[in-house]
């Protein structure tokens, strides 16, 4: 198991009839987004054409501080708000949408944007996923 | 004039139709509320009553989580994105709110609480002043 | 292998000589420890003695912040600078020292700080068996 | 008062003899320097000659990220770690040199690169000094 699926394990509470597959899915797709997102903003700042790929790296690092923020208020349990969760989940999948979007048109000329698109294609699956499952 | 305002008149390019001063301001309040929101969730940590802040400590936590990235996403103004910047302020907003009602509660007793409720009070209306500006 | 290992892979530029199986266990280590201790400080806070776990939040939280950004800083190969890359290392090492002791001391008692002490120690190995590397 | 200023002084137990002032000038001036750096790095990503700022955007995202964690360990009182304050201020301190220097090469061409490298200096100088007033 996942050091984020033992976390959730040793909650001491109760987690509050949320579905925690799903919780644990998203924490690990945000984790993973974010660190991502951070080296291909800075993979695109090598590439030769940078001068072509600014508005991928400013979706990079936009997503990779929207994915941070979501898994740490995914992270935490006690004195859970339906609302505050709900609206950084929506932010986080319209941060994954843009980035994977952008990504995704570079994905056959840059593999390291393939990789990170899927990754945000992962995370925003996922916030969706769980913000159905929040009812 | 602050280091902020002097980035957003630094940046090289056309800001591109938005109200420099509310985005200046409620990058400001971010920034602010982030800081307090963190001292507030310590201050908290070292009161005898402990015990009946745990809520209020993960709101801050949350909030300080939010405002950082809304922060970082504002200060980009390269390759902006509606979409994403509404979602974001949005989710800022919520968090500050909830920061600002959970706070707000503790404000009588506690002079952090009290400091932290006005500085998540007015990031909320800074988010919300500037979401109206997007149009 | 993980989408950290495929973002080194296919970072497209030379990465410099630095040893890629211990900077990609180490950027790992760095994330999972991030999570592990924003996740253990929530635990804490809804531990029923939440007054005896102050400081161990407090250093969950620290570390959480340091493990995150020297995650970031790893993550970037562009313009690699050594003197800073061993200062946020040396950072980091000393925080999850501080975090893996601290939660190590209630690890009989609480299952998350249990796990959390092992996601500290083995990220304060990877920084130190990197910093090493650096040489 | 800033509001970092107004957090310190309601913060409920002592500062354990922490020189107060120097503090507060180093707490701010991280939060000033984060921001700074993150708009300096978006800044640079819309200049023509992007493909010679590489270097300085990788410098600015790592500064931002190492003086955010910073200003929030500094925000923090309770269960204060000398060791790991000390640590975390020396990797801030060699972050706002390394950007410091690197912004500053650019600062007659760059206007923002003129403001962030000052913003760095004085981040710089507000860990130095206050690593010397933690003696």
């Amino acid at each position: 198991m996942t050091v984020a699926g033992q976390m959730l394990e040793t909650y001491p509470k109760d987690l509050g009839g949320v579905d925690r597959d799903k919780l644990r899915e998203c924490i690990e797709a945000c984790v993973e987004c974010a660190q991502a997102c951070t080296a291909c903003a800075d993979a695109c700042l090598s590439e030769d054409m940078v001068a072509e790929l600014t508005k991928c790296i400013r979706t990079n690092l936009d997503c990779a501080d929207v994915c941070d923020a979501t898994g740490r208020v995914l992270s935490r349990r006690t004195g859970y708000d339906a609302t505050l969760t709900r609206a950084v989940l929506e932010a986080c999948a319209a941060a994954c949408k843009a980035c994977g979007d952008e990504c995704g048109q570079h994905a056959s000329m840059h593999e390291h944007c393939r990789v990170c698109a899927e990754a945000c294609r992962r995370c925003e699956r996922a916030c969706r996923e769980l913000i159905a499952a929040l009812g």
